[in-house]
């Protein structure tokens, strides 16, 4: 998407070097890190400079790739192994991570030679980013479908580029309404602790030029009652065989409340998020951050002295409230999920 | 309630000033502020410097007693209506701001001589202060039959003493819980965007010895689901005939969740706060406050320069998702309230 004119990924790999759009630091500045090696890499994605499943999984690929391309020929495998267990132990929640690293270790497999392997899995970890981008722009195809000339739509978090290398995912589909000129607007929540709504998500609503109005956490119920939300779309982070999925923490109240008024849940996810492992919700693991995320906004405490916080990252939304996953595949029904992940 | 081993009330009268406990300063300082006449008054509630229901009807009826004292003999009348508008003005939701101004300017009403209503407008204020305390502390004894050994209560918002003069509402009960040996442990969420959770409730409770944890405001759903949360208190502004009731921005939300995960959801509340004349909710009027509580945490900015923002200070939740009402008169269940009511 576009940058003050110039159009970037919120992830890339340039001059054997991982670039990421440092997330921490919207809206207040835009700043592009380079990152030289897995390890910091991973540091990226633990502290959150990076976010979003698949800009995640993505990261995760480039990353992967970077220590495969780095990796020293008398210690090629012990290396490997390291830095996917440094990768895969970053963030718990969102599946995508563990695809990306994964895609690049199957490109590894056949090849020869330690330069054909290294060749390959740099090739790898970039079709992976662009498989992403085009996910989501077909979930953007998709998804525009769902949203009317005059649409109010609630969203939570930040599932938008940012999120996604491009285009985004719950994003995607306001995006590409924007583009067939309807006329729509976005309840955008805050998002507390790390507050992607207020800061990343209305940031790249400005930049695109589309009407949203900022809300605390606790105001979408408001507005659901009084019949001023057409539609909800959400992202996820791992969607479960049964169609339950997680999704950032504050999710599963805004879907029950959306479902008490009527009002149609999506979410809209890649197939690489899609867990088929998972058989239901509850085996989704749920990252706990530290507590601090809470007592802190920025530099100021909020909170007294000896307080203490708990600050679980996700919740777990089951599958009863999702009206359809719009996926690159389509608008699928939660039953339908399985029978697809099977294809 | 005590802060630092000296008890105190939120607010008071003292030498001719109403005195508050300034709750922006909580919990970074301690701080007790000196208003010397009802625009004092009025800016301080305006402000939230003195905010909650209970303890917004006691400081204006503070305030319109000090504009009585304070009345010239020979502008008695207009000063006296002056500032009842000035005062009323200040924030539209709680009703016992206007409760406690009414109060007041009726205690003038029989007094033959100007001396005389300036005595028993400043009788009147006391006892209209002192009153809600009894109330709150009746709230507590009944409320605490509740709570049981064990209990793991949710509430939202700051409904305890520093809203309510002494004691609380929705806290009031476990704190007579606490001293009647129960173990009990609250979600506390931080409740944006003016943070009383995070910052007021939580200094409540670490100086009364009570276990908490402070949560992000989308967090409690989730631990409502996983069954952590047993029952659920809140405090209200106003409470129509019909039993729906506005509160906090939020409040509705998590009645749904509650109601959806079948936990008992109470609302605690002296009978100064039902209003009668509102039929139902939709009568309320809710207060609209000004963007920038969510454009800044403290003097950080966390949204883009540009976005705009929605502010609604309350919500109404409906009848339908209320148990029951803890109030001084007892535990009613909504069907009851008018018939209390009208006593």
């Amino acid at each position: 998407m576009l940058v003050n004119g110039k159009h970037y990924r919120s992830v890339w790999m340039e001059k054997g070097k991982v670039r990421i759009i440092n997330q921490l630091a919207i809206p207040e500045k835009f700043e592009v890190v380079s990152l030289k090696n897995h390890q910091e890499v991973a540091d990226a994605i633990r502290t959150m400079m990076v976010r979003g499943a698949p800009a995640i999984g993505a990261a995760a690929a480039y990353g992967m790739a970077l220590a495969i391309d780095n990796a020293p020929r008398n210690d090629f495998d012990n290396h490997v192994s390291h830095a996917e267990k440094t990768l895969k132990f970053t963030r718990p929640t969102a599946n995508d991570l563990f695809r990306g690293i994964d895609h690049v270790l199957a490109s590894i497999k056949n090849p020869k030679t330690i330069q054909e392997k290294k060749k390959s899995a740099v090739r790898a970890s970039e079709a992976y980013a662009n498989a992403t981008v085009e996910a989501c722009r077909k979930i953007g195809v998709h998804g525009a479908k769902l949203i009317k000339n005059g649409s109010s739509i609630a969203t939570h978090c930040n599932a938008g580029w940012l999120a996604c290398v491009d285009w985004g995912t719950a994003l995607s589909p306001m995006y590409f309404a924007k583009r067939q000129h309807k006329d729509v607007f976005i309840f955008v929540d805050e998002t507390r602790p790390h507050l992607q709504g207020a800061k990343l998500t209305s940031w790249e609503l400005l930049n695109e030029g589309i009407a949203h109005s900022i809300i605390a956490d606790g105001a979408l119920g408001h507005y659901m009652k009084r019949g001023e939300v057409d539609i909800m779309i959400v992202g996820a982070d791992r969607i479960a065989a049964n169609g339950d999925f997680a999704n950032k923490i504050g999710t599963y109240e805004k879907a029950v409340v959306a479902k008490e008024n009527k009002i149609p849940f999506y979410v809209a996810a890649p197939s690489s998020t899609f867990d088929p492992s998972c058989k239901t919700g509850d085996h989704i693991p749920i990252e706990e951050r530290d507590e601090s995320e809470i007592h802190y906004i920025g530099s100021e405490r909020i909170t007294p002295e000896g307080a203490k916080a708990r600050n679980p990252a996700f919740d777990i939304t089951p599958a009863k409230y999702v009206t359809a996953f719009i996926t690159e595949k389509g608008i699928l029904k939660p039953k339908a999920i399985s029978e697809v992940l099977r294809k």
